[in-house]
């Protein structure tokens, strides 16, 4: 795939935080990392990373498409189970090595575990430190959704 | 640095999406991203990343300390500039390799260029894609801020 036509080559530290050249960065795998906020709420829905492809088919789509680490492969969210990201926004940060997509969630929630997000836990420090859930009801239920 | 008093042991993928077991997973670098969100606005402000060292100082001293991957140092954000985040909640997801942190942003800003996120382009689709700035008025000057 040519992506030349998709981003900008990264020239200096001027263009790259002040200028509108969107030209993103990749690490050494080839990924960037993105985080889905929900548009009307602003809830944090999950992080997941992108390659080149799957970024330049996010702006075509216009639904959040990742890179599955996990299975080696592009990874349209929802293709399968419904649940898709409709983009509102996607915005960059200042260095352009992180993606911030602004979606409305479709169906009942981001989480492979059934939640509207994967973060429904936050930690209480200590020795160890543990664990509390913030939201430990099911949005839906992940057996009908999955594993049809 | 004895992390075992800190953290669990990963175990399996019941203990680890399920139970309150805190058993962050540390990429190939030692390294888990963190986005920095706004705890009144729900903006996000910055993505760094953390090593189990800076994770166990965030967890200590109630502050965001990050690893910074440029100066490969512990990087305890605003030590210098004054602008702290205050930690309200730390959260992380479903399968523990990534972190949010809910802050009270301590000064006029996040980013070192000066604004209050560092989220401040959005992308617009396009051959090339471009970036259009949505907010481009800076909130404090980086240079009387880092440059004393």
């Amino acid at each position: 795939m040519q992506d030349s036509n998709t981003f900008s080559e990264r020239k200096d530290k001027a263009q790259i935080e002040e200028s509108s050249d969107f030209a993103p960065k990749f690490d050494a795998d080839g990924l960037i990392p993105a985080m889905a906020i929900d548009a009307t709420t602003k809830e944090p829905l999950m992080l997941a990373y992108m390659n080149a492809e799957s970024l330049k088919l996010t702006l075509e789509v216009g639904e959040a498409v990742y890179w599955s680490r996990s299975r080696s492969e592009i990874w349209h969210k929802g293709k399968t189970s419904g649940h898709t990201q409709k983009i509102v926004e996607i915005r960059t940060d200042c260095d352009q090595d992180a993606i911030i997509l602004v979606v409305e969630q479709i169906g009942a929630g981001a989480c492979h575990t059934g939640r509207n997000s994967c973060f429904y836990r936050k930690v209480v420090p200590g020795s160890p430190a543990a664990l509390a859930f913030t939201q430990s009801d099911l949005s839906f239920d992940p057996n009908a959704v999955y594993k049809k």
